[in-house]
């Protein structure tokens, strides 16, 4: 697949309200866009960084998926999201080479990119999100 | 603290030569370098991904942190490194807005850079590190 970059960073927390301040005042990152992320269950929170963004994610119901990862694991790094051309391309690519895919086909993330997991077991760990721009 | 950009994520894996193929030839990003740093017990490998790298971290003693991380946790994203300016002048702003440091002084880090890490506990679950180029 052809990845042009790490479109961001998504990061569990429990709470954005105390979240934020850290990553405003002691990393000095500027908040520009909160979102709700409706079927994904999750309230984002998203700072520029460079070229790639952070996107804090706190769940809004205890059945989110990052309500069971932060009762699993802790706060902390959640997945890491790479910008590609044409999603469905990079999925189809990566099924073919024996990936265990989350989502078969793209559909709508945060801040209207189109976008697909592949799954942490066939990724050394790491759940893994693929992202396209809308073009 | 002045951030530019993520510098790297940091990735623990149990073995390299298992984990670069992955990154090769299903995510098709190119290895470029790979170093031991002798005093974290680790040797690394670093793929660039638009303006951030990936290293890849594979323990070689069962003491080194991030073999205690894999045994812990598992594979996946052991940190995430910020650039700033100064090292020492992060560090002592980090400190002085409460964040507990691992590193109270610059040290060498691979490819040349000076880091410092900050401990998670304060930092949202995540082991942080900044990252300065040499001038």
């Amino acid at each position: 697949m052809n990845i042009s970059h790490i479109e961001h960073i998504g990061i569990a927390v429990k709470n954005l309200t105390e979240a934020i301040p850290y990553y405003e005042n002691v990393l000095g990152l500027k908040c520009y866009n909160i979102e709700e992320v409706v079927d994904q269950k999750v309230k984002t929170a998203f700072f520029k960084v460079g070229g790639t963004k952070i996107e804090l994610l706190e769940p809004t119901s205890p059945e989110s998926a990052v309500a069971k990862f932060i009762e699993k694991k802790g706060e902390g790094i959640h997945h890491i999201a790479f910008a590609v051309d044409s999603v469905a391309a990079a999925l189809s690519d990566a099924e073919n080479k024996g990936i265990q895919l989350i989502d078969h086909a793209p559909r709508g993330g945060a801040e209207g990119l189109s976008i697909a997991f592949l799954h942490p077991k066939s990724t050394l760990g790491i759940l893994t999100e693929l992202c396209e721009y809308p073009k």
